[in-house]
């Protein structure tokens, strides 16, 4: 067990989005101070962070340079190259821990992974070529979704397959990346459990939430989700076995599918979550904050519901509601400080708060 | 009516102590950034701003560069001296106004004002020496207590005097500087209102609170306070009449003396106060938030209570108690960054929700 990092130490995380800017937030509420390095100039979680490091990710220097000024390394995304990862592992301790990237950098370890510890997925297949496309539609069937095994997230990197005959197409859209193709799953709605583990191996789950899509793009996440008592235990369990399994230390996203035969295991995310924005006005210690919480050796916290949420992400234009949206009654604004509002990004959110049902 | 500050637009915070800090954060909330403009070396506030002046209020030329970054300014603390306000002023707008400066950075000046507008206070005389400090007592009687008029807060510049024995010893605690006496009021408790007025001279009151002071320092505040509807409305409208009188834009902290002759204003803070920390996790929209929105010309927004709350200061040593306090269930943890615990010193405070009563 791992001593607690005193009140005043250092936090780095590697990414400057939104994530890492109530990252910064939750840490400073703890009595941590926070540096961010990110490539791109302006970070939005830089406004809110003690340092920044605007640097590429192949940039040696500055990463030593960052990591001598921090106690841990926790990040934001899961696609940091892993030569970065290298030199700063060898500095600081990287929480979540290695493994965990390594499993949801890549939809095939991924996957693998998930059915290696008995959890159900959609039935996949890797792709390199035409043959291996055929062979796995052959044996998964059409309809299905041919994605790229890295480096893919809000929709992107992704073909569907109506049927046999759009798999040249599907296989082209990959650009020579190497692909899975996963089998269509007919499910009834999505949803997600935002959970945690502590460096003592204790886990804390939030109830979980019920995801909308738009144009491949989370659109809401409602808590409470439309779930069996059973079925909301089973999420908690499937959550629980996934961080235990990954000795992992930190907050991690599950996304589920909820089917006639029971929950299903879409994807996994080593990091706090878009769907689990809703803690921050339903519950005393929210995902970021019991983020660092585990990040920081410090014991997980209460992350019990008091509150139904409606989170709407804000995106692109979206955002030109913001005059509305601040008139709103029990409804709270988080805005990302980007400058620009471009089609797809997201540029902020709102929590609409109820009383708990 | 002047038009909102849009999103990007930068803040000025005079004072980067705690409250400077919980303002930043609720300004990037709603897409700000802050600049912050504090004398002593790394301020709080400057771990979760985009900028921190360090110098002290006397060099113009680093004020002149702080106005000429941003947009607006406000302030933590009402003690600014008054000729960084008017270099300030000629740059930029300063919210709360300078009136409301003026009042409360002087305790005679503060209850002149008060029962101008028809509020009641306790009985006052300005004190400059022994002959006053007689006359004064033998209007308004002993037991009294004898404050510096200015610069005075948590408990400090300030004398009992029991009986007529004491005025001397009293007056020499004052130091020279000039002075007011205050009668004794007898009250039952003490309550606080947090109030926001808009640049459209809309304006919005939280639920009174009821404080609890310790060796002059506040200790716990508790909503919902004890009060009937009617002092509690009567709470509201003292409020109203302090911001309408002052034409006052931002958020005031208004504390008042319960006694069975009704409501007595005990005095007035023109800034977000400490006795406000409860509505971080009682509202969708905290004093913070609502401060900035105020000062950057948005609507103000539902400050609504959804849940009961104890704020609890961590003042000191307490901070010591931090590993239990992590582990309370429905307790939120606030620190403020302060790297030394001196006695007297408020290290964070701790907000306890419980469901509405």
């Amino acid at each position: 067990m791992t001593t607690p990092l005193p009140p005043g130490s250092v936090i780095g995380i590697l990414g400057g989005g939104q994530l890492g800017r109530m990252l910064s937030v939750a840490a400073a509420r703890l009595g941590y101070r926070c540096h961010i390095y990110e490539p791109a100039a302006n970070p939005p979680a830089g406004q809110v962070a003690e340092k920044t490091f605007t640097a590429p990710y192949e940039d040696a220097a500055a990463l030593a340079d960052f990591a001598a000024g921090v106690d841990v390394i926790t990040y934001e995304f899961e696609n940091v190259p892993t030569a970065a990862l290298d030199l700063l592992e060898a500095a600081r301790p990287i929480r979540p821990n290695r493994r965990a990237l390594a499993v949801s950098q890549d939809r095939i370890a991924e996957k693998t992974f998930l059915s290696g510890i008995g959890l159900r997925t959609a039935p996949f297949a890797p792709v390199n070529d035409l043959a291996d496309l055929d062979a796995a539609l052959a044996r998964i069937g059409a309809p299905a979704i041919l994605k790229t095994t890295r480096l893919g997230y809000d929709g992107k990197g992704q073909a569907r397959i109506k049927a046999a005959g759009d798999a040249p197409g599907a296989l082209a859209a990959m650009q020579g990346a190497s692909a899975v193709l996963e089998g269509f799953v007919t499910f009834s709605h999505e949803v997600s459990v935002i959970a945690a583990r502590g460096v003592d191996g204790s886990v804390a789950a939030y109830d979980p939430g019920e995801n909308v899509h738009r144009d491949g793009i989370l659109a809401t996440t409602t808590v409470p989700a439309r779930l069996t008592a059973a079925q909301q235990q089973d999420a908690v369990l499937i959550a629980a076995r996934i961080l235990n399994a990954l000795d992992y230390v930190g907050v991690l996203g599950v996304e589920l599918f909820v089917t006639p035969q029971g929950l299903l295991v879409n994807e996994i995310a080593p990091r706090v979550h878009n769907s689990g924005h809703w803690t921050q006005n339903g519950c005393a210690v929210d995902q970021f904050e019991q983020h660092i919480r585990a990040v920081a050796g410090l014991p997980l916290g209460d992350g019990g519901r008091y509150a139904d949420v409606v989170m709407e992400n804000l995106i692109g234009e979206d955002v030109d509601r913001l005059p509305d949206l601040l008139r709103e009654a029990r409804t709270a604004v988080h805005l990302y400080g980007k400058a620009e509002a471009r089609p797809g990004r997201k540029m902020g959110h709102v929590n609409r708060i109820r009383p708990r049902s």
